[in-house]
């Protein structure tokens, strides 16, 4: 039921004719309190689009009473019209809920750069107004899906309340976030300050550990709404760890979805002396084309994983690496370790382990392998 | 004629059956002098192959008598025993060509992570010094080769002196050098200093700027050794620019021989507050796997490229910054520019040029596109 798992929300997606395809396109998500707490994360592209500068605003002072959102074009360099349309559309959002537009969070997906058909938005603001219904979780989620072959949602949470949500995303996804669209509810009783809090230490740990394809995206936003409507104010612990439980359930189904991949694969890395360092190795094997595409070919080349971690300034010695693969060993202290015919891929999960001996901290990032299908489906994409 | 180009120069290239095809894959390059002066690069990266730590060493003093080079094995984490390999084979160069291990060094291509037939390897030294000839700098090019489709080869000079050069690579091409070996040599009368101040300047706005796939090779090497034997002292600019212009066209020879390429991309960076913002947004550029399959898929797709401009410290302000591909001015102040569809592609070059609207400087970087034969050939390297 993703965002309509929670008391005191109503969702609606409905096509709005801004997709070539015909399919949903506005999704509307409308928070009926009586708390309107929220705390949002946004890309850390410095060239944002314009849902994101508005959209910043509109959270600063920790309330929302709806999100707008549209697939179909991400209104991003579009100048000083496509800034009107966010405004515009806010406006009308917020009229037709009974808010202003300043509580009326915004979020877009789809090609850069195109200028959004701004009567075909409004009207479709206008039928998810109407179709705003306290099950319309599952149409929301459907209506702000690009590439994606399928809506992601999750529910999890604690006695008497719930944490829902839903997300978009298929490729872009990484640093600090992904040409991906987040909306979480709950009805527990929570603070804007308690929300901001359990969302940065969700998003840490688990949609910024995604690194699909190594590009970020300019429109990225990952919101939460709190309605307060089942009257419990759980411990922060218990909060937290429900947001971060929905945020990793999340961020795996957008990673399974990830354009064209093949294989999903973990990058650990353990004994590092930071998290830092973990994230700067993880990230950096994860990034590495060569390593994405031996493993597309299930070919488990170690050398191109120590390739990879040479080019960080993580502490580690190279003559202390070890490298697994599948749970095989491959690579001791820097040398060949046991064989790697005795590697197994089956299946699409795919794991790496690099032990760095180098302290006690261990980090995991999440990526997929590179494949002629993802070359194919990104060199078509807007065309 | 590259390597044997400059007088004061032998060269051999033979078979010793560390590839599987059984094409040439040891070459041997000696300098007869008088004067033995030379410099060398090596890659930035922190795990260094055997040959690299080696030949750091050899190149220290300044002096450097001969170069063995091998393709079909990296000698790159192989432990004790690979270097030990290296040893062997710099000391039995050595002894074949009347000099001291000191003074040779070596360099590998190949997989990393598997030994050389240490045997084969010392049996193709005896051949290779038993090859060795005046003219034998094509033979030397076409031994190096591990998936280049051709040798690469280049010559400059002034007035009775040379500069003539061989390199091999065709991935990995980035940042800071890549799975690539150069050797360059002259016969112009310079010291060691000399050749080690134009090198690293020549590098630097060559080689360095070529970003293939954003992989960092363990290997890279780039050598310049000098014979004098012209006795002829060209004037520093001279020289320098005699191993800059011979840098630039292997270079570009490098590129256009990438993995699987179908495009040659040049990013040209104007207006940047500095040379280092011009570097970090050309390569931010050409490291988008996104933009990189635009490219394959003739599509100007500006902004991709806005978004990985995004994603650099640099100097710059979103609503300033242009976007041309193939001279089309797509993107004008963050906006939509001319129409895409005027962008034709024609042939294999491609040119990207983004105005920061921040300052004097310019960057080129080069790089290819993301093909899905580059995802074919780097899936099935090794086995």
């Amino acid at each position: 039921m993703s965002v309509t798992a929670a008391s005191g929300f109503r969702a609606s997606g409905v096509v709005a004719g801004l997709k070539a395809s015909g399919n949903a396109d506005v999704a509307l998500v409308v928070n009926d309190g009586p708390s309107h707490a929220a705390a949002a994360v946004f890309t850390a592209n410095r060239c944002k689009a314009h849902p994101v500068t508005w959209s910043q605003q509109v959270v600063a002072d920790g309330r929302v009473d709806a999100v707008l959102l549209n697939s179909g074009g991400a209104n991003c360099y579009t100048g000083s019209q496509g800034f009107l349309t966010v405004h515009r559309s806010a406006e009308h959002a917020a009229q037709l809920t009974g808010t202003s537009a300043g509580d009326v969070v915004v979020c877009s997906t789809g090609l850069i750069g195109e200028q959004l058909d701004t009567d075909r938005l409004l009207a479709g603001v206008t039928a998810a107004a109407q179709a705003l219904a306290a099950d319309g979780g599952p149409a929301a989620a459907r209506a702000i899906m690009t590439t994606d072959t399928r809506p992601k949602e999750a529910v999890a949470g604690g006695d008497g309340w719930v944490v829902g949500g839903m997300a978009k995303g298929a490729g872009m996804l990484a640093p600090a976030l992904a040409t991906m669209l987040v909306v979480l509810t709950t009805d527990a009783d929570v603070d804007a300050e308690t929300c901001d809090r359990a969302l940065r230490a969700a998003t840490r740990t688990t949609f910024d550990r995604l690194d699909s394809d190594g590009c970020m995206s300019t429109n990225d936003t990952v919101l939460l709404m709190a309605s307060g409507a089942s009257g419990i104010s759980p411990s922060y612990d218990d909060f937290a760890e429900a947001v971060r439980a929905l945020c990793a359930d999340l961020a795996q189904q957008l990673l399974s979805d990830a354009e064209g991949a093949k294989h999903d694969i973990a990058v650990e890395v353990v004994g590092a002396a930071s998290e830092q360092d973990g994230v700067d190795v993880g990230r950096a094997i994860a990034r590495s084309n060569l390593l994405k595409c031996a493993i597309y070919g299930e070919d488990p080349n170690w050398g191109r994983v120590l390739a990879a971690v040479g080019t960080t300034q993580a502490q580690f010695d190279p003559q202390q690496v070890d490298v697994s693969f599948q749970g095989v060993k491959v690579c001791v202290a820097g040398e060949p370790g046991e064989p790697r015919d005795l590697v197994r891929f089956d299946g699409r999960d795919v794991s790496i382990r690099v032990d760095l001996h180098a302290g006690p901290e261990s980090v995991t990032i999440w990526t997929n392998d590179l494949t002629v299908d993802y070359v194919h489906e990104n060199s078509a994409y807007s065309t």
